[in-house]
């Protein structure tokens, strides 16, 4: 049996000095329950010389990935780097060389997952991604062993942790979205450039790997229907809580009639439902099984430390493996890669859901009944109405609140509705989900 | 390669039932998930006769246990009968025969779990027991795989549905314990005999288990204090009510300075608090770790199917060892045998708590003065008052909510407390957490 397990790393930001954190302050514990060391053994970044606040060992460092990728000492390389090509080389790369691999990068599993997936099973090599949804949440474990005896009919859940504390701050200070996400830049909770956050991207890569691990099924992330927070108003976050409602960024994933309904988007959820109370970074997955029912996990969805928690335990699950000399135990997609059978993913046209839809209008006679006569027209059933900021002459918000309607026929109405004549902005539609756990 | 994964199963009660629900029921997708079928191949059950509602293949179901423990074409033998001797027996007979085991029997791990461990460990087979606390919820899997890169600070939970459904009603309905109860076993979520469920006894065999698992230490189950719920009165849930709180049956494990402070008592949670909102039969495990901080596990902790969920889990768990001919990757206690360090369970006068405490005066002059001071005397300090329910001449309650003390000068003020003249009955003592995620 090998004496010690050997890790090298490409990519020392915010989740690398994180991962060695952890394997240098918790090496001790990790040795007790693993049985050898994890030994971290090269580090490769192109900025080796600021510190970072992690004494790592001499002649770690160094600033050639091509060190840790050819160097057959080494057993897992852990890719942080992020982005797409230049990882899913580093990638590929590792696995040629017969090394397993462990990484937090949703976006390349995202996107090329396929192929990095088809490469690790054709090299028998590990794969380790928990870190790459919810954090430290160890969802993905939980999804591919915990609950392996269930067919997953729904997940639903905020998987990215800077637009849920953007939309916590919005709700609880009232304030718009900029200032927020400008504050929030400020204090290091969004990056320089946040579209993938705020704009739902990182939620959809997330999703579509749990659609491709739960169903066992390859996902095309432009099949994932994608809506962000950066267009939402206060006014909005205002009214659904008149209606008892909070607005949350969700990413949703259910499975029906042999097709999964698996989109993105701010939606409505009841305000006194576990989910709503999620605030600030959190990240919270409700999991429904066919046996075990309602399963929710929750925890931290980012940062050095919580990522790194997650990328450790991969190290660890493969470190066992190699003990034992084998490899992929649990297959890399969580099915057997000859028995994933491609599921359709349901587009936005085709789902159902409630609605919640703010009109603009001038206050007139006649408006609400054109509006409602054209919803009833498309067999669209209404809930409730709400109307207010009435001033004179200025336009009013008109908020209605639907029974489950289809998608089509919302939008067929909307067509209608906002080329009406009192239509004074574009309808604003938000979509609301009462299946969270009360 | 095994072309086939075979299961015996010693027990056809609720959670048997279950078992063999999920494996006939779910066995496409298993097979898909893990290469080979898994086949329930013999039953053995006292009472084969009764239609338990499952299609059992015929030659399935036997009276004779050793048939199971004993038959060489017999991979993974299931222990669902629950109790301590025979359990027991039946697992060191399948031990010895070496085959793996799984079992939901947290009573006979809490007090037998040394010896039983050991004899898997020194036989080189898997022991699986996820089902054994938690229910459905991955929550030992999470801890001992997806956390393993942390050490352990905190574990508090709700493990016990029974009494967590019961504490439920009494809270909602203003019901008394025993009212509820009586209607809980008239329902099914209560047992003929309650004890181990309404006593804590239950929570406080899971807990030792996790408490094992996660600090790396034998436990000895009469080291944890254990208080139940059936000398809980509404007045004590109302009181709480009022200062914000609510009551649960809390499990906690604390790491403090090298020892653990574990015990299971009805605690006041904020009742703003996730952990006080897990209604029903429900289970929620809040677990800290120093890298990844809250992680929080939320599902249904009893019933067949969401048990079973847990159970079939360890039974892939298990046979992708067996495919690759390969035992206890991971460790059964979770640290290496060899590698356990006893920690001293820290006896309940040690702890330090907020405290609820409820007097029972005659209402005359001085009262609050000579409580108040006999409690400044054993440096004490109060953090809220509050006195109801004062008739005529009739004892009133008096409530008094202390900061952070020393279990045992609580204890030694209440001795001198409860002689004093005024005082018409015990008082309550109650323990307050505020370490739930908020």
């Amino acid at each position: 049996m090998k004496s010690r397990i050997t890790v090298g790393m490409i990519g020392f930001g915010t989740v690398g000095c994180g991962v060695a954190k952890v394997l240098l302050g918790n090496a001790e514990v990790i040795r007790k329950r693993v049985g050898v060391p994890i030994d971290l053994v090269r580090i490769a970044d192109l900025d080796i010389t600021t510190d970072r606040g992690v004494d790592v060992p001499n002649g770690v460092l160094t600033t050639d990935a091509q060190s840790v990728l050819h160097d057959a000492d080494i057993d897992i390389v852990v890719e942080l780097i992020g982005g797409y090509d230049l990882a899913k080389r580093f990638m590929l790369t590792a696995i040629e060389q017969g090394k397993s691999v462990v990484t937090a990068n949703k976006a390349l599993l995202a996107v090329h997952g396929e192929e990095i997936f088809h490469a690790a099973t054709a090299a028998g090599v590990n794969l380790g991604f928990e870190a790459s949804v919810g954090g430290g949440i160890p969802i993905i474990r939980a999804v591919t062993e915990g609950l392996v005896a269930n067919k997953v009919t729904s997940m639903v859940g905020i998987m990215n942790g800077t637009s849920n504390y953007i939309l916590t701050r919005m709700t609880e200070e009232g304030k718009a979205f900029q200032e927020i996400l400008q504050d929030a830049q400020k204090n290091g909770y969004a990056e320089a450039d946040p579209t993938f956050d705020i704009e739902g991207v990182d939620a959809a890569h997330k999703l579509a790997l749990m659609v491709n691990l739960a169903f066992g099924t390859p996902v095309n992330i432009k099949d994932i229907h994608t809506e962000g927070i950066s267009s939402l108003s206060t006014l909005d976050i205002d009214f659904a809580r008149e209606f008892g409602f909070t607005i949350k960024l969700l990413s949703i994933a259910k499975y029906q009639d042999g097709e999964v309904d698996a989109r993105v988007h701010p939606t409505l959820v009841p305000s006194q439902s576990p989910i709503a109370q999620v605030g600030g970074v959190y990240n919270a997955i409700h999991v429904v099984g066919d046996m075990v029912g309602d399963v929710v996990l929750y925890g931290k969805g980012a940062g050095s430390l919580p990522t790194a928690s997650a990328v450790v335990s991969d190290i660890v699950d493969i470190g066992r493996n190699l003990l034992l000399n084998i490899a992929e135990r649990v297959p890399v997609a969580s099915y057997q890669w000859g028995r994933r059978v491609p599921v359709r993913i349901r587009p936005i046209e085709e789902i159902s859901s409630m609605y919640y839809l703010r009109f603009v209008v001038r206050d007139q006679p006649g408006v609400l009944s054109q509006i409602s006569g054209t919803l009833g027209g498309q067999g669209i059933s209404i809930s409730s109405v709400l109307q207010k900021g009435r001033e004179d002459g200025a336009p009013v918000s008109l908020v209605i609140m639907t029974h489950r309607s289809s998608e089509r026929a919302v939008q067929t109405a909307l067509q209608t509705i906002n080329t009406m004549p009192f239509v004074a902005e574009p309808t604003t539609l938000l979509r609301i989900d009462e299946g969270a756990v009360s």
